[in-house]
């Protein structure tokens, strides 16, 4: 039977950069609770006991993203926007180690920009954009898949920022939604990929200057994405290069260099 | 009608880590024009007038790779594998630049582990391996892509360094070979990417200890990767990020900054 | 939170040709209780209370496939090889409606050459072959999927036909499994698909001629396949063409023709 | 060197209905040669000497479509929509049997519905639709793709028939363009699949009530898709099932059938 990965309620770290609350008034009014804070409510809503949500900002000490807080966490979700350069180097590349070894990531809207999102997609992650209330339409291209379950096609989002094709991303292994805007323009807007035993999901509605993560649809999609997010491998592992005798599948050796004394490799 | 990239021949650059060759006698001997010598051979002997190749190499200054040489190359192909980490990651980011513009890369064995791939990639590249003389076989999957055209099915190679899986690779957006070894194992040898507007085409026969880049058919696969990568756009450009407003499609404005005066996005 | 299909346990149904059993003894004595009956057993015994499973064969009434029995199946186990030929397209029509509208399929082995799979694939669904006591290694290349879970890496199968590619298949949508044989073969043994609301898992691993069904890898990867194949959607449907006026995006009008009185589409 | 398939200039083969031309005045008038005349056209204007097009419509004898036809054909055009019934199943068959064995295939529009396109997918081909003067705007999400090239992004179609998802295809192997219309509707527009030894690609804009089949973006895609359809092979052959000893790549013995005298496969 396919495992549950964890015995336990799933961990959920909503990582939120926590700026535009702090510089804008509107914003605070808009997410008085922080826009991780809104993340968070709306994963709970739909996922109740079965997931435990908290949240980590931009200013905590390292981010909040320790070494100790990543190792318990089961799904990271990410949000960013005016202070992606902020975030530090060595932790970007913690996280990436760690999704690489089987924690789930969840990137939101303007995160498409992330140092990490970029890390782990090997592209500009550019898109075209126009912040002027279009409307967005969220239209499901994947209606078996387990993200897409529980919301209208489309999703209506009434104000949202505009964000358009070109997106420099890779082929997605899945393409789950589509959104239009009232402007003509279409992007791809449901997206996973899995990289080293990590799963990814991309989701771009919500953002700072519209209430988007008050969506019950859009707060259903980050809950459906979240639990998906969730490897059901039993142990976290990042993957190594390992030297295998013939017929001995099992028992790999340890990297030794690729110049050894009387030759490596 | 489908245009072909430049109006003349491709210009195809080899980049050797050329380090093997210069510290063990056998491979020397083995490949007396160093290995990327050998590739370059096999390429002149695939395409003729139609491709202009020159090499460049590790212990160049700045490997080789300046602005000025990526600039003008269509296609570059990489072969590395003692000396990964001695590759400046400044060089690196300019690859990898070139790449996203429409720079064509061909990445070929031991590369799967080179900085620039693990930066196309996002993950660890990592496989399982072993030195011990194995016949590889490899498998066409894709018989209408043109990078499996001219070779037989399978191509047999007589001598060969185990490959195996798992190999920490996103999901090809084309898988084309799969190669066998005598001990049972199984690898991903040939797939291709798409990463912003480059082509990058990954195939793993080819190796310091056995003289791989002599035999004919993995020439030709080579050769033919070679001209798949070249892509057809008319010029380069890295994706950038654009504000488009409402009703003009074509003129992009460029970012200014996620939190300006007014607020930004 | 994403729903588990139906409240209930989830239903399966096994189908046999049940052809060989009836001819051949030795086989009679491999599977005594038919093939079909083997496969049961390894779902049983993975799956436990969780599933109902059930069987059918060729000679049974409309090959025990009526309208009532699909409708109250959750997926589709299906084994056919000798009289592939005997199906009777009505049946397969049934079966693809199904399909189409949820079912979720599983198809194993020399089903490859059945008309239900060919129907789904539309390829010739042909391969090479040879049955003479090769050992399958099964290996795993999408390690985070639900169905690699619980089984080592690689599979051993001491005994097995070799089947190798090129198997004219569609691409997957998802590569899971790669085969290797002795002789140097290779084959992608675990792959899914997608069509409709449909979710279908080849899963090559299995003959009459040596005692696969009993293995007990073989046995969990064919009960984590019936897991993941059961469809998370509420309720089954065939996809429909509708019209839909500007603005109603919910409500759809049945077709009623290409051509009527005043001009149609 | 990759192989242009065949020495000579390429054979295209634009099969129209002819239906609408014949019945509605107004569809007489806007395509006064037929739709197919028109794509015939627009082809031409793209690759000139190139290509040799001719064409063939429903009540030709055998619709044109006689193994004769097709053995000289290299890329298949398909436009039908009142009339996809009365296309009979042998000549389905038959060019099923052409394309597994490497004949292009270019469906357009309407062709969605058809019986060959509905073969080769294996779904219900389903869609949303209105034919209410939408504005459609078609956008590259694979820029790198040849089909893609020489065209704006978007392409401007000031009227068109508005086709929306749910689109009840495979996941496409390629997915180069998305269409959105001027009600919201979004529709994978622009998609390729590979079956057998055969290349597909779809192209939604196109229809009998709009001038589509006029406007010279829409004619350099579709004349891009002819060249991009072409196989590579050099030669047509449907893909078989065949029996190979140990250690014997190359001679694949025909099947004899699954139970023979003394035990089959």
């Amino acid at each position: 039977m396919i495992p549950t990965a964890s015995p336990g309620p799933l961990n959920v770290l909503v990582w939120g950069e926590n700026r535009h609350e702090q510089l804008e008034p509107a914003v605070a009014e808009r997410y008085p609770h922080g826009m991780h804070g809104a993340i968070k409510e709306g994963i709970e809503e739909n996922l109740g006991d079965s997931a435990v949500v908290t949240t980590a900002t931009l200013d905590d000490p390292e981010h909040g993203l320790t070494e100790e807080v990543l190792a318990r966490t089961d799904v990271l979700v990410w949000w960013g926007h005016a202070a992606h350069a902020e975030v530090s180097d060595e932790v970007v590349e913690r996280v990436h180690r760690h999704v690489l070894a089987g924690l789930g990531l969840v990137v939101l809207h303007s995160g498409h920009w992330s140092k990490i999102f970029g890390r782990l997609m090997g592209t500009s992650c550019t898109l075209r954009w126009r912040s002027d209330e279009d409307r967005e339409l969220v239209w499901t291209v994947d209606p078996t898949h387990p993200i897409a379950q529980g919301v209208p096609h489309p999703i209506i989002i009434e104000q949202q920022e505009m964000y358009g094709e070109f997106f420099d991303i890779p082929a997605p292994d899945e393409l789950i939604f589509l959104s239009t805007f009232s402007g003509g323009e279409v992007f791809r807007s449901g997206c996973t990929w899995r990289r080293g035993h990590g799963k990814i999901f991309f989701f771009s509605p919500g953002d700072q200057d519209y209430p988007v993560y008050h969506h019950s649809d859009v707060r259903r999609v980050i809950a459906n994405g979240v639990e998906w997010a969730r490897t059901v491998r039993p142990e976290r592992q990042v993957p190594t290069l390992l030297r295998y005798d013939r017929e001995d599948f099992f028992a790999g050796h340890g990297y030794e260099g690729a110049l050894r004394a009387d030759v490596a490799e």
